[in-house]
């Protein structure tokens, strides 16, 4: 079985893309095979496939109502299917440009199973629409025994923001952090962050089932979110921008009233065609 | 550029190869694309790469002087130069034997920087002659403020083989263990080994510079001298064979008087052409 394949990353946060225009090159894309895949030694390794399919030639509810040619059919490492990646967008609005399969000086619209998203190209920075957010109250998180509050903000997944004076103050993260289940019941993305300067941190996070990455977005947009909020920036301007520097590079997070927009670089580093033989 | 490569792995130790047979498509093989490809998140990820090119084509010492047909020119995941890896010949051979670049029904020499490699073939196993070895003293090893005696042994690299209960005595490995520098001045692998039935061990490794590893070649043939050695295997025989569990497969250890064979599964899991962009 030979398939054109692509390899890119936003932040660190690494994809294999595999354009399947019209849907007949991997069919309904057996999870077994994407999980192989991904396996980072006995496979070609990524944290999730991206297949490049027209909206039209997949049969999902989100793919018939998208108003974008091109669908997003994002899977997990483990193969799992998954509605929406903030970093993972961004590669596949990337790939879609310099592959000529969209204008280049014009948003692009991709379908996705959480709805369409749009995306922004200016130079090297490509901007998503997260949507909107939800900001809850406090509760406690614990590491290595010591126990910080931290802020429940919801962008998709559920977070909590922690404010520490520096980001050693996490130690390894090898163990997932101890969190209040009341308030997480199905677990929870931990963020600790440091401020930088004004308008600027950074930040560590430890994501639910895969321990501590170097990049996520929507946990980017959380602690841009929490943030603002402490600094009560969005009281008088109605729009405010941080700098988030996560462990794979930096991101942008615009924060207003009802929605949070993520920007920052992403990259195709390797295309081909490849035979898959394990 | 656009050039051909496969992915392989020996117990989960993994390459992308390189097929360059007459030395023109890479050129000196630039160590900063090497590392860049190496990259498991902003590149292709691998722990080091095997350049496939005809011995008459290399301009070194041990290309000019070997038997055999191909040299592996094989760089770690940083770019530098090493001489040999007991995962990596295997994989190297097995890839010569699909291509139909060496006949599947006799021995294959490899050329490397180490001197010639002979790797035999039967079914999915894949054995090399690793050559002599250095049976030395004792000393002691640290994990966790656990001390242990560990046998010093030298397979190429130096390594200090721990005799444990259970391999969960090792802890996370996190941290490198705590080793005599008077012993091992240039560094140690460590090796932790649990007993598992006659002749059967299991085993863990630090790898200096690379932490915890799914698999070390040298690393197992430590492992099997070692346990020869305290079972006074080979006062007999002059020949035993080790069944050593790495964490990415298991492995066959043979120690003789004089030389030690690797031989393990070895596989090709995908072959293709490539574009390079970043």
């Amino acid at each position: 079985m030979t398939f054109p394949w692509l390899k890119g990353h936003g932040t660190e946060n690494d994809f294999v893309l595999l354009p399947d225009h019209d849907g007949t090159v991997h069919g309904d894309l057996d999870p077994a095979f994407v999980a192989a895949l991904c396996a980072r030694r006995t496979g070609l390794g990524a944290d999730g496939v991206l297949r490049v399919v027209r909206s039209a030639a997949l049969d999902v509810p989100e793919a018939a109502a998208s108003a974008g040619e091109w669908f997003m059919d994002y899977r997990n490492a483990d193969g799992s299917v998954s509605e929406m990646c903030g970093n993972g967008v961004r590669v596949f609005a990337r790939h879609l440009i310099d592959a000529g399969l969209v204008p280049a000086d014009a948003p692009v619209v991709v379908g996705t199973r959480d709805g369409d998203k749009v995306v922004t190209v200016d130079g090297d920075q490509l901007s998503v629409d997260m949507g909107g957010y939800d900001v809850r109250g406090t509760s406690k998180v614990e590491v290595d025994g010591r126990v910080w509050e931290a802020q429940d903000v919801r962008t998709g997944n559920p977070h909590a923001v922690t404010f520490v004076d520096t980001l050693a103050d996490a130690g390894t993260l090898l163990r997932a952090p101890s969190y209040d289940t009341a308030t997480y019941p199905d677990g929870v993305n931990v963020e600790f962050v440091e401020r930088v300067a004004d308008h600027h941190v950074a930040m560590r996070v430890h994501e639910r089932g895969s321990g501590e990455t170097r990049s996520c977005g929507t946990g980017a947009c959380a602690v841009g979110i929490a943030t603002a909020l402490a600094d009560h920036a969005l009281d008088a301007a109605g729009s405010t921008t941080y700098r988030v520097d996560v462990p794979g590079g930096t991101l942008n997070i615009t924060v207003e009233p009802t929605r949070v927009v993520l920007a920052g670089p992403a990259r195709i580093v390797a295309t081909g065609e490849m035979e898959w033989i394990a």
